[in-house]
């Protein structure tokens, strides 16, 4: 799949945290190992078709993702449902995204590289960190990725979970500003009843 | 081996945007394969040995580091020559660095949960994101995995290689700031000649 680590490995691990609280994040890949564009194999902890059974789903980034957004077969194997799941992609994720046909018509967030692609696919490109709309969310830059998993900590856990979590992954000496830039980030995304409750 | 896919792969992602220009960073383990904490199994791109070969080597962390620090027969094939490499460490890592016996006098950082346990091994723990003195680094915080590529890239690129990284993994509409504090972060560790002539 070529994919970029950095997105998909930061959202799992700071989701991860959640762990005793039950949540769980899977890496899911179209084969049983996957080789990153880096040269790393990973065994896929579930099967492409889990994306249909989980509560959230993130779509990484990687450097095929022009190839993968003409695989229909591939992508038939992505079965989402936005009235149900938190979905987010990033970078050349969003990409999948709008081939997936769950952009609709929201503005979205991705790379340079992948910029011309996502506009022609009818796609308005933002010049922003993260956006979302409802339960459809995306993020640019690897580093980004820690926004997606504050998003889906927020959605779903609470302020608390989201701040604890990225407080935990952060560097040493600049926590605070770190959570704050996470949750400044998001906030103004979410559902009213959430924003209000968390400021 | 219990590892903290972030440490390792955030590193292993910004140094490799040097690929272009004949660096590669592999991803070494004791065994063919490893499953991370969070249940992630990779393959080893090189064994353990090869850090001996390395120009530089980054020790991440886990959460069986404790455990691995009293394995002396796994930290035998850990051959490390500070006169010649680059060695940095980060979280958990930084005990692992003490035990190998590389950290000398030098005051270091590492996370809360491993901080008594250095401190036991007689170092010095500082409440920063990074240090560096010589071609010896610290950090805490996953995210600071980024300071240590940071570092090595300003050690052995320069300023507008370590610059450019982080650029293009940094959150869009945020990559100025992500690259000043990046920067900010280690230029103080630097040796005089490279701070100077980076400034």
């Amino acid at each position: 799949m070529h994919n970029n680590e950095l997105d998909s490995f930061i959202a799992a691990g700071i989701l991860n945290r959640m762990n005793p609280k039950g949540w769980k994040a899977f890496i899911t890949c179209p084969s049983d190992t996957v080789t990153s564009m880096n040269g790393v194999t990973i065994h896929a902890e579930q099967p492409l078709e889990f994306s249909s059974k989980a509560d959230a789903v993130l779509i990484g980034s990687g450097s095929k993702t022009r190839d993968i957004a003409r695989d229909t077969d591939l992508l038939a194997r992505i079965q989402l449902d936005p009235a149900r799941q938190m979905i987010g992609a990033q970078c050349s994720g969003t990409l999948l995204l709008s081939k997936l046909g769950q952009l609709g018509d929201l503005p979205a967030c991705t790379d340079l590289t992948t910029k011309p692609w996502v506009i022609e696919a009818g796609v308005k490109v933002l010049d922003q960190p993260f956006y979302a709309n409802g339960n459809i969310a995306t993020a640019d830059g690897c580093l980004a990725s820690q926004y997606l998993a504050a998003w889906m900590l927020m959605r779903a856990g609470t302020r608390e979970d989201a701040e604890a979590a990225v407080h935990y992954v952060a560097p040493v000496g600049q926590k605070e500003e770190y959570v704050a830039q996470a949750i400044g980030s998001v906030i103004d995304y979410l559902p009213n009843s959430i924003a209000t409750s968390a400021a």
